[in-house]
This record gives C-alpha cells, structure tokens and sequence, in this order.
C-alpha cells in the first residue's frame, strides 16, 4: 500500500479551499491524515508532528496558511520529507503575502510551493512524488492525465457546434 | 538596570546590516545579547531561546531576517515578550518579500514590524518599549530626539548658504 | 494598576475595524482611551494629543489609517512612546499604500507596524509593551496564549471525526 | 515680481535629485527658497514653516522625501498653498513606498504628486500654477515648450543621418 | 470672478466617480466645464481643446481616466495650463495600472497626480492653484479647511460617549 | 518588395536598446525608417507621421518608450496599422510603470505590446504580421525559427560535455 | 476573401470574456474558429493545431488563458504566424499573474499582448494584422474607427446638456 | 542505485545559477543529466524529452527558466514526474515574472515551485522526493540537516566573541 499524506492547515477556516486537495488524494487511493495546527498558536505541535511524521509512515506533508505563512517552512525545519505549500488567498494582493512567506524559503530548507489555492495541485504533486516508487500509482496518474485530456476535447468538440 | 534585548539573525550575512542596531540599543546604555539563530536551520534553538528569553532578563527581542522570514513570528510564538522584526533587503521586489512574511502575522502573535533594513529603528522602538517604565531610559530617549532635531535645523541653516 | 493605551483612528469609518482591538485591551484590563484624529485633517490636535500623551499616563499609542496613513507617524513625531500602527484595508493592492506609508519610517522615528487590519495584534502587541514591567498582564498574556492553543487543539480534535 | 517657490526636503541627502528643480524654477526668474525640514524629526518646524508660507509670499510649496514620505501631507495639512510632492527613489520596488505615501491622501488634503526623482517637473509644475495669473512667466513656459520639441526635433533629423 | 475648470473624462463611465470633483468646485465658486474626450478615440478632439484652453479663460485642467490612462498627459502635452490627473480605479491591482500611466511623466511635461478616485481632491487642489492669486477664493479654501476639522473634532467628541 | 516598418523612439537615449530591433528588421530585409518622437513634447509631429504612415507605405510601427509611456498609444490613436509597444526598463519595478501604460489600452484602439526591453522580439513580430501575405518573408521567418532551434541544440550538445 | 483566425482560450469558463473578441471579428468579416485548447492539458492538441495553423489559411491566432497563461507562448512556439496574447484576469493582483507570463517572452518569440481581458482590442489587433494587404478591411478599420470618436463626441454634447 | 535527476534550463545563461543544483544533487550521490531545451525555441525537444523521462529512469526534473517561465509547465504537460520549477531573477520585480509563470499553474498539472534563484533548494527538494523509498538517500538527508544546523551553531557561538 501508497504512504500516507498529511494535510496541515493553519486554520479550520482554510477547510473548505483544502477539501478539493483531501478528495483528490483520496481518489488516487492514498491514505489521508487531516490536522489543523497553527504555526504560531500551536508550534509546539507543529514541531511534534514534524518531527515524528517519517517515522509515522507519511512520505509527504501539505501545507496550507495564509498572510505571513510560515507552516510549511515551520514543519521543514523539523522534517526530511518533502513538504507542500499551499498558499491561501487573502485581500493582500490576492495572496501574495501566502505566496512569498512560502516559496521564498532560505537556503538548505525547501518548499514546493503550489499556486494560491492551489489545493487540488497539492495532491497531485504528492500523488507524482510517492508515484516514483509505486507504479501502481503512477498509472493512476496517467489515467487521470488522459481523462483531462478527454475532457477538454470533449469541450472543444462542443464548442464546434456553438452559433457565435 | 535596564532589562536586556536580544537581536537575533536568521544568519551572519545580516550582520552588517544590524549593527547599527547594537550600537545603538548600547549608545542607550541597554546591555544587549547577540545571537545567530535560524528559524529553519536551527528551529529547536529559536524555541528554546524564546521560550526562556523572558526568565532570563529580556525585555524584547529583535529579530532580522529575509525572504520567507519567518524568525521574528516563530521567536513569537514561544513568548510573551514583544518581538520587533527587522525585514532585510532582497532582490525580490526590494525586500517585499521579507516584510510581508514579517508583518502579515496572523491574529494572536504580532510582530512589531519596522521598515526593511531598519536596523537603528529597531532599537528606538526596543528602547521606547523598555522606556515605559524606565524614566531614565524615557530621558535619553527624550534627548535623543532633541538632538535629531537639532541635528536636521544645522543643516537646514548650512543649506542657507549654498548659492543655488 | 497597568497604564493606559490611546487608540487613534483617522476617520469614523476605522472604528468597526479597530473594536476587536478596544475590546481586547479591556480583556486584559487595560485602561482605552478611544480618539478620532486625523494627520491631516486635524493636525493640531494629533500635535497636542501626543506632546501629551507620557505625561497623561498613557504607555502606548495605537494609530489606525490608510492610503496615504501618515497618522501613525504624525505621532510619532512628537511623543517618545512606542507608537504601533494599524494599516486600514484600502483597495489600492489590498492596503499596501496603508502599510508602506506606515511600515517605511525614516531613520530616528519607529512605528511598530501591525498586519493590515491587524486591530487585535496591535492591542496584544500593546499588552507585551506594557508587561515588560507588569508580572500581572504578563500573566494574563502567557493565559491568552494557552487558551489560544487549547482552541486550535480542540479544532484539530474535532476535524479528526469528520469523514471526508 | 512673481511670487516665489519653497523647495522643502525631507533630508539633506535628497539635495542632487533635488538640484535640477531649484536650477528650472531659477530659469524660469521664480524666487527660490530651499529647506531641510523633516515632517518626522522637526515635525514643530514643518508646522511653522507651513502654517506661514502664504503670508509670507509663497505661491507654492515643493516637498521631497523617500519611504514613508509623510513631508508633502504634513505641511498640506497647515497651508492652504498648493503642494507638490517629489517621491525619491527607493530600494523598495523603485520608490512605490514613497508614491504611495504621497499621492494616496485621503480626502480633503490634496497632494499634487509628480513622478519619482521627478524634480523638473515639479519645477515646471509650480511654474505652471503660478503663470495662471502672471502672462510673462505663461510666455516663458510656452517658450520652454517650444525649444523642448526643438530639441527632439533636431534629435530627430540627426538620427536620419544614422548608418543602421 | 474667478477663471474657469475644465473637467474632462476619458469615458462617460467615470462620471458617477468625477461628480464630488464638479460639485466641491462649483462650492467654490468655480466656473466648471465638463467634456468627454478620449485620448485615443478622439485625439483630435482632445488636441484642439488642449490648445486653446489658456485662451477660452480655463486656469487649470482635470483629467480622469483609467487603465492606460494617457488622457492627462496628452492635453499636457498641447498647453501650458496644469493639469490634475485623476487615476480611475480599475481592477488592475487597484488602479496602479492608471495611476502610474498618470504620474510617471517624462522630463518636461508634468501632471499633478491625485490618489486614485481622488476626484474631491482634484477640485482642491485646483481651488488651491487658482486661490493663488484670487484671495475671495483662499479665504474660501481656508474656511473649508477649518469646518473639515471641526467636523473631525465632532466626531472625536460624539465617540467619547460611546461605550466600548 | 516588402511594406517597411517604422521605429519610433520617445528619446535618443532609447536608441541603444533598440538597435536589435533595426537590425532584426533589416536582416529580414524589411526597408526601416527610425525617428525620435515624443509624444509629450512633439505631440504634433506624433500625429502627423501615424496620421501619414499607412499612405507612405508603412506596414506596422513600433514605438518605444519609459515610464508612463504613452507613445504607442498616441500613435494608435491615430492611424488604423498595427502599432507594437516596447516597453523600456525603468527604475520603477523593472519596467512596471512602462508596460503598464503601454498594454492597458482602452477598448477600441489595441497596441501590441512585447517584453520590457523586448526590441528583438518587436521587429520578429513585425515581421510576422508583414509575413502573412508575404511569402518569401514567411520563408525566412521560418529560416530564422529553425536555426534559433538549431543554436539551442548546439547548446545542449555542447553542455554534455562539461564536468560537473 | 480575409484570412481566417483563430480564436483559442485555455478554458471554456474564458469564454464569456472572449464572445466580445468573436463578435467584433466577425463583425470586420473576418472568418472565425474557435477552440479550446489548453497548453498544459492537451498539449499535443496545441502544438497540432499551431503546426497547421498557416497552411489551413488562418492569418492570425488570438490566444486567451489565466494564471500561469503559456497558451499564447506555446502556441508561438510551433509557428511564424503572428499570436495575440490576452491576459485573463485572476484574483492574483487583478490578473497580473497571466499578463507577465504572456508578455515577457524571452527573445525569438514574440507574443502580442493586449490588456487583461481585452478581447475586444484583440480582435481589432487581429484585424489590422490581416488589414497590411486587405484594403477592403482597412477600410472597414477606419470607418469603426471614425464611429468610435462619433460616439464621444455624441456623448460629449449629451453631457453639456446636464444639470451639474 | 538511486533513480536520477534531470536538470533542465532554457538557456545556457542559466547555468552559473544552476551549478550549485547539480553539484548538491551530486553531494547525495544522485545521478545527474544536464540539458539547454527551452520551451520556445526547442518545443519538440522539450516534449520528447519529458515523454520519455519516466522511461529512462529519471525520478524528477528539475527546471529553470526566467521572464515567461514557461519550461517548467510545459515539460510537467508531457509527464507524470514531479516537475520542480526555479524562477530566474531577472529585472522585472526581482523575478517575479518569473516566479508567477512558474508557480501559478492551472488545475490539473503542478509544478513545485522553489524560490527565486533557488537552485540549492530544488536539489534538496529533488533528494527529499527520491528519499520517500530510499533509506540511505534519507540518512543523507537527515546528515545534511545536522550539519547545517552545527555550522548556524558555530556561527553563533563565534560571534559570542565579538566586541559589540
């Protein structure tokens, strides 16, 4: 069986923009774990879940916060697996405070950042890093990038027997 | 005795940068401790020392860093002592990316925030803090800024004698 | 009994903004003294409000306003207290001309800048000024602090249960 | 006579970017009055100098600062001269913070704001408020004008000459 | 009596936003005209009016417009009266698109930029431009100034009786 | 023989960024005429030479200029040939302010705008919009993409070679 | 008869934005086809159809997407044909996102920009292209032209009739 | 053995920032292949290259590109591999042209995206990928971390014996 993905986010008022990401891991029939732990408010959890989560049997944590988004360079200090940022949208430029306090890591602590709201991208970008080992997956993968594919001629075709 | 204040930097390029900041908290006669400690690289010495700055004789603490500069907000969120963050320059948007990550703090842990490269202000607002229940401190304070004043009249009168 | 904070806004229309910042410094039992003063409108007043400010009894100043929010610096001009300053939400880029107007402050004269909007972390940054010197709000802070964890900590609880 | 110019800058090192101002309002025979005030660290001189301008024979008042550029709004809010605000360049994305801070304020108190670093123009502009009611100075900006296409025009046959 | 303002928008669309500009100059006193004149779709138009402004009696220009917003710059360009540029809000990061299309005119032809959707201020400030030299008018601006902080000092009052 | 194409610069001082583009039209074998025209202080001969330029036998124009650059604008205004924007790179955010006044043109009157500094890429397209009933320039468009392709794979050829 | 263009968008939720582009094409009479192609998930769809798009008669492609919007420079990148670039706004600073990922191609091939959501204007663009060597087009181009300033002119005079 | 890494750049102009990508890969004990394939110029090699990888063993890719940042999304459009994406600085705001190109990927196909200039990180995050089903890449990882954090360490305690 598929490791296991984390979904941190920094707030429950993030819910509603992840569940597109926890749906998606589901789909690909990846084991999910769903936590909300603030990197400010509750940093000693932060910390705690970082530290054990390899151990615990994830290969990847996403990471979910807005304004000055500090929970996936926080859950990276503590961690060797691989961490997904996304970014939440706020009224600061359409997020990007999330943006920058995500992507513009300091050296030796990387995150792969996503785009703001980027949650469904988050799980396939999760899905594609335990598919490296796991072809099972990885044929889920091509499946699901060949019935986008579908779906967008589909709307092609559609569009051809439109009047403009 | 004043009590201290800390300055602490994400790393050890930002020194040059942060030391008119010492030298000013010392030209007020506050004892300051300096530290290189980095929220992503040495995350467990960020906790402990915020964790026990308090019981240790600070009275505030001032953080710089850059990019994803989360050191001011991660110092934050172990105490209940005011942080100033210092957002250093970058070539992203000249520093943008380090004040948003500084001063966009979610709600229940502020980061006093100045502007980027703000070393000496920093160590104003660390002493006017301080100053709230130290008259001397709130004296210098006081002469300080006459001094400024008298400082900016000297050059207006010398422009008098330019010939334009 | 703990000194008291001035909370300034620009204009009226910052005042639903600014309540949960009033309402949190009572929460602490701070004394609030609520005024409107414009920079530019009523300079004067913003003059003798803060030339007197120290000498009133006041420990803090909080300074609300945007666009072009000079209010914050305006006081801090004439007075040796910590000034803090709350960018207002603008729909130039979200309040980026409310936050550069207050965060860019020339050397010798600091505000401590807030998030935008960031009313409730200007009164808690307001609270740590003051109990620097004040072990009863240090206690009532480090409380708020753990309540605050207790809160996500029960969130994180309950998201465990739903079936996604 | 015409009536004169007062070209106010927030520091003595914005004295080169401010040069070609002074040097244009001299050219065009305006009476030229220069200034280091500080809205921030002489805020009591700014409120005199603005409060007296007009009785004093100004027409119109120049303000140049960087960052947190507070100097043009401050003395607009004691006069009822018209004054044009000069952002200088900064790090922070080109000199946004000082535009910002400038041109953005609120209403009731307007700033008339050229480019950044755009001292010739502020020149031309108070030329220009000050030829509403004086025909010989009207005479010498339409002559300004006239040898400025002059000289592009030249420019223009010049480059015809050009081997590409 | 006092010289004429031109206000001219780029678009039928920006009247809703220019009508505090027409209303606060005929407070004054001020004879307005108002057109409707595109840069780019009637250039020809917007030449000719430019050109012989000074001499139907205009002392100053208001031009508002937004995006690409060359209106302002363009009537510059063909006279020697000055011209207030008023950004219009777009959904291009708030209007930066016009306001920096407004204020970074080149060497030689200066606009007087006010804060995106500024149109009060723009009548100000023209009032402000004309009063030069027309004391009925300062005596008018200065009153308007001090009934603006009276309104200020009235809402400071009214807010001390409310319970917070 | 080919339509020429026209490039128009704002100031000499933009002639060395736009030299690739002379020389890419010429190496294309498209007959160039280069003038400097500036739509704020040669308003009138703007007009002339787009109000001219298809009866001459121009094919498309190319206009550069800085900051609020209104150049391509105002010569769209006036002509129905495509008109092609090169913003120039300024101190303002790279160029922001450039691009900005450039391609947030108002609807009905389009400039196609390039890259900050995009000279080369001006002149390709240029050629591609003559190209479309052009055929012997279609052949050398197509000539000129094979053997950028052909240098890039010379490139990556090369780069197998080298130790790392 | 004109040549054809195609009208791509990367989504059909673009295709609201674009009816105005469709519309205006046709009204010029100028054949129109119109797909939905997207550069990332029917990638092979892209480079197909622009591999062909010359020999299939089709003079000009307009190409719309969001965000990350590469449709524009991948469709570019499989032909010599001229390809019209507009930007779809986002919530990313009013659709910043998608204008500086289409108009900052790298050297060799070009993208034609035109505003955020400028449909309209592109298909003005896209007719001007075609209109080098269709005088019959190039006629229709200045008659919209001439009823475009028609129209403000018509609403300049209805303005002269209002009550202000 | 562990799977290899691709390190891909658009431009051999790229490679001075890329070095420190290829020789951390190198560090782990990662095998390394090194490409110049730009997404506009080289199209048909950048689509057979990511068609292929998976095949030919490698575990993800690595990107670099600047400006319209397309390369990273394009090869992501022709693979299942993670794809990790490293803006380019360049002149237009830092690079953050280049960071919204790359970051800002539409629904469907992720591209990780590192900081601007990134280069170490995206090696890092390349290995962390690879270490999801390989020990001894972890153990490396997990040395790497300990190691950087031991020379933060030292920094500190040598500056404990400067004279402030």
């Amino acid at each position: 069986m598929s490791k296991s993905v984390a979904v941190i986010m920094g707030s429950d008022s993030d819910l509603d923009t992840m569940r597109p990401c926890i749906a998606r891991l589901k789909s690909f029939g990846i084991p999910v774990e769903v936590h909300i732990i603030s990197a400010h408010r509750t940093p000693v959890a932060a910390e705690r879940f970082a530290s054990q989560a390899k151990e615990k049997g994830f290969g990847a944590i996403i990471a979910a916060a807005g304004k000055a988004a500090h929970l996936a360079g926080v859950l990276a200090a503590y961690t060797t697996l691989p961490v997904i940022g996304v970014p939440i949208k706020t009224s600061m430029m359409g997020g990007l405070d999330s943006l920058l306090s995500m992507v513009q890591m300091p050296k030796g602590i990387p995150v792969a950042c996503v785009a703001v709201d980027g949650a469904d991208n988050a799980a396939i970008l999760a899905a594609q890093m335990l598919a490296i080992s796991d072809d099972v997956l990885a044929d889920r993968l091509a499946q699901f990038k060949a019935q986008m594919a579908a779906e967008v001629e589909l709307k092609d075709q559609k569009i051809q027997k439109e009047e403009f």
